[in-house]
């Protein structure tokens, strides 16, 4: 078996399967790619069981092969050569050879019997979102996202579709964050959790083409371009989030996004470290945001001008939520909507555009005083 | 007490002192800036031991004081602050408080008993060299220095005066670099040895501007515009590296150093991790370099155009060192000095200006077949 291909273009196709190779498994056989030729393609797949990659190129082969190669040392011999055309040929003794003008590289290679199946996504359904609208919703998302196993639906994120909207919805019991795409609209309500995996490996693969999608009951697969992403989902019920949304806050306050980001950002210099608290004192027109560090002796306040509407009140957040939230507000202003100093505030943008909606919700933290 | 100071200011006088702020330490008192007003100045020093940076600025303050800071917060703060003006005032409670338009921030000081007297440098031995060309020196040699501190000395850079010039020479025992600076002559030969810490911080302290440097027998002063800059230095005798270098290598390789350059980093890919052996087959005009992964099965090896005048030969290098060396040459041509397999490989370049000499050493590997 032999054929040729660029170096630059197997680069380029290996740089969008590596992601799926894992970097630690008790699996050896998961750290290679299945190279695959067939019908004039080099099809090159990986998979960590949880996610899959599979791409192709033309090549010009007499004959079809299916072997497994170590896929980090082929991915980093392929990039580290400059732009050269390489002639692949299998040898007898299990060893792929890879020539260029100057040099003759061998590979062992293995057979393909232990690769596991990427399992085919069956296309109960399926959906066309832009790249760039794919790539918005999972950036404004993806990172309110649990870290902790407890509940693994919550370490995913909800694609829901519905009548409104596509609702991208992710939470960690602390904040929460909703973002619609009004323009994927669906007769049925229904739900699929995307794991943070794949949410990661998704967000680097998207550009501005189309993406296709299709939705099994298990499996979710993304078309871009050439490449065909596969990942598992989370088989769990998503937390019934609506109820934690309250209806009416009827205390709004306006700012200006980046000075309340940047004093919060002071202030988690003087933030207890366990407690990371940071205190919101409100009266009309006037906020006073304050941290104490009492372990070190610490302690600063600041006053930002606001437009405030609404009772004054004292709450307390933790310093990194408050700053995760404001850093995707995505607007020169924003709004806190408020209750009162124990329910769930609401952050929005003030202004948001026509195809899509953004919420934030932020649990208060009790004050120490 | 106060003083006013402009954030922006105090930032970059506080960003040259914080490299001497030890990250971890068993006396927590080094983790703090000692801060001086004194004769209309405000002195800022910090030291962890080895190494101690001192810098100030013009202030109009009508008392004197001397406190003791806590360092990262200080300048976390400042650094966090916009363009403002920053009012410093100390409160009866052991307190610095820090006032600007908009926020006030309180933060703990010390009393300034316990701090480490920083030694002042007796001005025995004077230099004067230009900034760039001490950093050049230092970047040239500084990647040679051992990591091991089985025999300290080559834990640190030797600045060698002599009649021939300002000698930088830094060795693992692997593999050695001399940097020569003719311009700066000296009638007795003096060695002084620079610890590794001092050496990286310095790098990142030098601009073009002059330096002056003053040598005492324990300790060194670099002075670089407003900054002053002290480290002990290394008591030990530096290793005769001279005994070494070999006189005599008449075998001559000349080499394209951005090929064999890039043939190595493959070549990286293929050698067993333990040896990390390459080889290099030289015949008239033509080098071959190979190397084998025995625990991966895998191989590999190129053919480079040369220039050479000599012996057939073959011999061994470890990649990382035939690596770091070739990434000092800084010339686009490279010369290979040989004499045989198991004697040191002198590496220069092929062209270099008139008021410096690099000389690069490379100890082979004894090759397994």
């Amino acid at each position: 078996m032999e054929f040729k291909v660029n170096s630059r273009i197997l680069e380029k196709l290996l740089s969008h399967i590596i992601p799926a190779v894992p970097t630690r498994t008790p699996m050896p056989i998961l750290e290679n790619f299945l190279f695959e030729i067939k019908e004039g393609y080099l099809k090159v797949s990986a998979t960590d069981l949880e996610i899959a990659l599979i791409s192709s190129v033309n090549v010009s082969a007499e004959e079809e092969i299916k072997i497994v190669i170590p896929a980090r040392l082929l991915y980093e011999v392929v990039r580290s050569l400059g732009d050269t055309q390489i002639l692949f040929e299998t040898e007898p003794n299990s060893k792929l050879k890879l020539t260029t003008e100057n040099g003759i590289y061998n590979i062992g290679f293995s057979s393909p019997e232990e690769f596991p199946a990427i399992p085919a996504v069956t296309k109960e359904k399926e959906i066309i979102i832009s790249g760039a609208e794919l790539k918005k919703a999972i950036d404004q998302t993806s990172f309110a996202m649990s870290k902790e196993d407890m509940r693994p639906s919550m370490t995913g994120t909800l694609f829901e579709f519905s009548e409104e909207g596509l609702r991208f919805v992710a939470t960690d019991g602390h904040r929460l964050v909703r973002y619609i795409n009004k323009k994927i609209k669906n007769h049925k309500e229904e739900q699929y959790i995307i794991p943070e995996k794949a949410i990661s490996v998704l967000s680097k693969l998207l550009t501005e083409d189309e993406v296709k999608i299709y939705f099994s009951k298990t499996n979710v697969s993304f078309y871009i371009g050439d490449i065909e992403f596969n990942s598992r989902l989370i088989g769990e019920k998503y937390p019934a989030y609506n109820s934690v949304i309250p209806l009416e806050n009827e205390n709004e306050m306006k700012l200006k996004t980046n000075e309340i980001l940047s004093t919060i950002k002071r202030m988690s210099l003087f933030s207890t470290t366990s407690s990371k608290q940071v205190k919101f004192t409100i009266e009309k027109n006037n906020l006073e945001v304050s941290a104490e560090d009492i372990d070190r002796g610490s302690n600063a306040k600041e006053k930002i001008e606001c437009m405030y509407k609404g009772e004054p009140m004292s709450i307390g957040f933790n310093t990194a939520y408050v700053h995760d939230i404001l850093s995707h507000v995505n607007n020169e202003e924003v709004i806190f909507k408020l209750h009162s100093p124990t329910k769930a505030c609401i952050v929005e943008p003030a202004k948001s555009s026509e195809n899509e909606d953004l919420l934030l919700l932020l649990m208060p933290v009790r004050l120490n005083n």
